[in-house]
């Protein structure tokens, strides 16, 4: 791991050659490499936090000369309570994660002698460049080695001093483990990105982790993947038959635990039943949280009617570009769904607008009724779908990975939060004893194609009584063939 | 399905919408449509072998005068013994497939009542351009229906009776099923290309399936992911421990059953110790097929003293430009990989060749030894890596897939032949009682993150015998509890 002022070409270069042999470290190895970066990083908060705090200073600076946006600003600050733990158990939980590579997906008997098999293996070498969020890198380095892919990171100038503190604790810490060095570039070189986005032959996928602006530079200007999202403009469809507590809890989870994050609320569809039902107390306790509603004119009049008069007043009328706008702050766009002849037909106008309007990142539904909610799920089309719960889940921590390189909205590869399986591919192997592909076809031998176990009853079995009747159910057709 | 000379976009369009209704379709309207399409080709094949005759003749001219390309003329030719019957098994093959849409990949109790799935979809839209091979047509249309993508394809101007000609045939097949209008879209328009690259909107997963200029044109001119293979340079290391008979045969099978095929092989590495023991027999026999041999300095020695003078006469000299060059021709590239202390080391300098010239497509290894052979499939990142049998092998019909899509060499998504699975992407889907994402974290409650069974029995049973026993199995335990 190097943190370089170098030529960025070098450092791909270099990147490239060192994510070969890191490709074939034992799981150990890497596992280990993950508890030398834990340990570094625990011991080296306070510095890293007094290095986070200065970034945070200069940016809160910018800031109030609006320079900078209020949501990058909280996006940058470590020390916001349990994040750095955050970061820290994320490494940990990574460790434990079974090892992602050398797995068989698919064996396949393709004749006698002639057997296919799918084996998981790493990317290659990962280009992340984000803005904030100095946490990211202990993220990504522990992704990235756990899974055996290289990565160059390329930091914003707002977490500069954040991100220096931090690669030089891991650079240190890497040092006595196995991790070949150049698997780790940091790059603070100026004016990078453009060289390192034309490295296409030696970067295999480029992450971006910041604003829209930064991800469609990114994607204008690479013919390298792109795995991420340029905007996250989360919506909630409320269904008149849901339980008021139920609605003012998820909503204002979504809206509020965390404005500046991409999963977080922005637009609430609400059925007309619900306006002067279940709506008044869920804006109750967002205005009282401080959120802007910006309502359409039928929400905005029953609303009028049913909250305090010195509420009342704060509501605000939304314009159709509210509907469109990720506000990433304590602002919420509110639409009326209208009474239609079935309760059927209004779902299909919130999912029409949502597959519309939203960035296809995380959409919910509150509802009570099983038939209404499977409807939506199965046609809102968004890397992730939900049924009464908050789109705050949409994270790979919380999905299980540990932690996560990003959240793709992409229809390839890796959708949603992205954690140890989105950073792998595979290669098909065959295992011969001469065959030539002139043996096969019309009028010539046929294929077996024939399905193999993969040594994956543990995987696929219930529970144990299962597991022992696959095993035997197997092994007396093996010992029979 | 339609034949369009409409605006480009507006097909696109159409695709888009039509893809919505495509996605929920049931198995059986998507299989009843493949038959549909099967009966119709069957029907229509002296029509459409007609068409291509015609196709053929213009290319035919066109290579004549220089214009044309001799390998793409090849890959026109539809008339070639068994390649419409391929073509039409391939749509009963896919057919007979399990559905790649619904499956449940991952289920996980994330807490009690708050439960993930990771649900296979299609993807959306896709859009195919090919210049030559007209049964590409027939494979997309069958693929894209059973894995619920609508498709756009583009053909060359080369193969334009031909594509007119099924075009009309599964259109016309189409209209008695359930296959939402729109969903196949076939763009004769001229000078399309472009206003379909920038279609992002509508547009999920570009195939270019062509010549590597077209290809680089492709990524060159869009933000839309593209999937497939710019070049196909095929490498074979031969071993000096391998046989001599095994050694002929998957070497002439590589370079001489299909030379314009991307699998095809074009640069043989061959063992110091093999030039004079198994490389005669090798080289006499591509002689005799007429296949040039271009040599480096070592090779050429070997060979001009073990072969018959009057074939010796016609081995070449090799220039570095040749181990570059994908030659889609009776041409191959020969190289000595020099003796080292060890056999691991010589391995090892091809596998360096190989990652540093090969287009990472397929590549393979002839050795007696199986630790040469795993040193080999562990090191070499080609999406295919064989032993002991031909690079033809890389095949979507061979692998078992049906038919395919194409080949990628992408390091995401689908690597390797590109059937169904490659087609589909997941949502995640969360349906919870409630829960909000301030519940969890530092000093609240714990994740339990436990897999749960998926209850999937077509995806994870080996074959229907295993697949009945599962699901009695099952039905009786669940009877019993």
């Amino acid at each position: 791991m190097s943190l370089t002022n170098a030529d960025p070409l070098e450092a791909a270069k270099a990147a490239r050659l060192g994510s070969r042999k890191l490709a074939i470290l034992p799981t150990e190895d890497r596992n280990a490499a993950l508890t030398a970066i834990h340990a570094a990083l625990a011991e080296a908060k306070d510095e890293i936090l007094a290095a986070n705090a200065r970034d945070l200073a200069s940016a809160t600076k910018a800031a109030e000369s609006g320079v900078l946006s209020q949501s990058l600003v909280k996006r940058l600050d470590l020390g916001k309570k349990g994040k750095y733990e955050d970061m820290l158990q994320g490494i940990l939980d990574v460790r434990r994660l079974p090892d992602p590579i050398g797995r068989i997906g698919v064996r396949t008997l393709l004749d006698d002698g002639l057997v296919l098999e799918r084996k998981s293996s790493p990317i290659g070498v990962l280009l992340i460049i984000f803005e904030a969020r100095p946490e990211v890198i202990a993220n990504i380095a522990s992704l990235a080695i756990k899974s055996g892919n290289a990565a160059i990171l390329k930091g914003g100038k707002e977490s500069t001093e954040s991100f220096i503190a931090i690669s030089n604790v891991i650079s240190k810490a890497l040092q006595s483990t196995a991790v070949p060095n150049g698997c780790l570039q940091l790059v603070v070189t100026r004016d990078a990105v453009g060289s390192l986005l034309s490295a296409d032959r030696y970067i295999d996928l480029v992450i971006p982790r910041g604003g829209n602006e930064l991800v469609r530079m990114v994607k204008q200007n690479t013919q390298i993947p792109v795995l991420g999202h340029a905007d996250g403009l989360c919506s909630i469809y409320l269904h008149a038959d849901c339980q008021i507590p139920m609605a003012v809890r998820v909503i204002v989870d979504s809206k509020t635990s965390y404005p500046a994050a991409c999963n977080s609320l922005e637009t609430l569809l609400v059925d007309e039943d619900a306006l002067k039902t279940v709506l008044p107390a869920v804006a109750e306790a967002l205005l009282s949280q401080g959120v802007s509603l910006r309502c359409d004119y039928t929400s905005k009049k029953a609303l009028s009617s049913t909250l305090d008069k010195h509420q009342a007043v704060f509501l605000q009328d939304a314009s159709d570009e509210d509907y469109k706008t990720e506000f990433l702050n304590l602002i919420l766009a509110i639409k009326t769904i209208p009474k239609t002849e079935t309760p059927e037909k209004a779902v299909d106008l919130a999912i029409d607008h949502i597959n519309e309007f939203s960035s296809h990142h995380t959409d919910a539904i509150l509802t009570s009724s099983k038939s209404i909610a499977d409807r939506f799920l199965e046609a809102v089309d968004s890397a992730s779908v939900y049924w009464n719960t908050s789109t705050r889940m949409a994270d790979g921590q919380r999905y299980g990975f540990g932690t996560e390189v990003g959240i793709s909205t992409n229809k390839i590869h890796s959708r949603g939060p992205v954690g140890l399986e989105g950073l792998t591919i595979y290669r098909w192997i065959i295992i011969g004893e001469g065959q030539v592909s002139m043996d096969y076809g019309s009028g010539a031998k046929k294929w077996k194609h024939q399905r193999l176990p993969v040594g994956d009853e543990e995987a696929i079995a219930q529970d144990e009584e299962e597991l022992r009747m696959l095993k035997e159910f197997r092994a007396k057709r093996m010992a029979s063939s």
